[in-house]
């Protein structure tokens, strides 16, 4: 039976992804991977296989969803067919989707999940997205987009992750001020994992100036609530 | 410098552990893990490694969360040791209580994030805890102790995932039929990631009586929106 494996990357850092998922790596005939994949997770890939770039370029769309589901469907029994996403399959990364254009075609589908950058960003960061007495629930949401539209103000959850929202940040903060107060204390991470990684603090009445002034940039974590505060011991 | 490495041993399954948290795991001289780990991740321990079990039973507490501090603190220093919690430490793990009291006697921590079995395990299940159309959001809250008092009517998400609620499932349901529809489709994964996996779907309205005639038990995780009726088309 044709079969494609689905699996999660994690946040960048290569020795974040699974046991399972490198294993399914190294033995590839084919990659098929996007933007948030870290390069340094294609090296666990062997000589000669196939390796596949689908990302969607900021901007411009190189490959659109259906493009996609196609291409996975036609590489479906090319031997060892790996679909690599960043972070984990099924948090906003659009797995659900790919998953069911396979199995329309009846492929088989079997789903590695991800360390989420939702919650690890955070907590390589020092900032734990629960917290006993500071916070018992967590929401997790994307950013704004014209196809996305969600009521930041209605959101529960003593935590608030907001994934790829680094450019709506204004919006996001401005929204949830309806139901927030302004002092709420905003994380926004930027590169999680990586060496490169940059954080900026604030609330949600300064984070959309300061993480502006920073020119942070996609990919980036954001996080509000108590628990932002709590960094300070960790560190 | 003293030095405890906190590691997030992800859902149950021992390949569903991070590279990183298995290399640890076979470096380790010391290893504090809890109910919530499998047992087939202690096999990557090394001959003589000391494995020590702060599990809390239910009903009866070996290790009170203090008594684990004060051990952590103890045992840092002797060679290579690790903290494994079941998923991911930071989603209802305590594990920001654990760095905290290590920081405090200035022992330095490092954290190596977990698959979060509230996210996997409905994901091995068939149940994608986000989908384009269906939940562009998910909070993530653990089920109700005399300790933990949490407002279920009030969580907003598309999606809420229950865990550590199989106990107090009747409770939780009655609640968010106060704002929800007594039709909202519900899962309650037994033992995810697992060869003995059982998965019993409902309702709000009827999925507490399942669950008490399946006998289902800790551990379990409980999902609650739209997307459980896409597990028909992944499976």
């Amino acid at each position: 039976m044709r079969k494609v494996y689905l699996v999660g990357g994690g946040p960048g850092d290569p020795e974040l992804i699974t046991v399972r998922g490198m294993k399914l790596l190294q033995q590839a005939d084919v990659i098929i991977y996007d933007r948030l994949v870290s390069r340094r997770l294609l090296a666990y890939a062997k000589p000669g296989a196939e390796l596949i770039y689908v990302g969607k370029e900021a901007g411009r769309h190189r490959y659109t969803q259906e493009e996609i589901n196609r291409l996975l469907v036609e590489k479906a029994g090319s031997g060892v067919v790996v679909r690599l996403k960043g972070g984990d399959p099924f948090v906003f990364g659009r797995g659900g989707e790919e998953v069911m254009a396979l199995r329309r075609h009846g492929i088989e589908v079997e789903v590695v999940p991800g360390v989420s950058s939702a919650i690890a960003v955070p907590a390589l960061a020092g900032i734990p997205v629960t917290h006993r007495g500071v916070a018992s629930s967590v929401t997790l949401v994307t950013g704004y987009t014209a196809e996305r539209r969600i009521d930041y103000a209605s959101l529960s959850g003593d935590t608030v992750v907001v994934l790829m929202g680094v450019r709506s940040l204004k919006k996001i903060a401005e929204e949830m001020m309806h139901t927030r107060s302004p002092e709420t204390p905003v994380a926004v991470i930027e590169k999680g994992s990586m060496q490169s990684q940059r954080v900026v603090t604030g609330t949600l009445a300064d984070i959309a100036e300061k993480a502006e002034r920073a020119k942070l940039s996609p990919p980036a974590v954001t996080v509000i609530g108590e628990v932002v505060r709590l960094r300070r011991e960790f560190l």
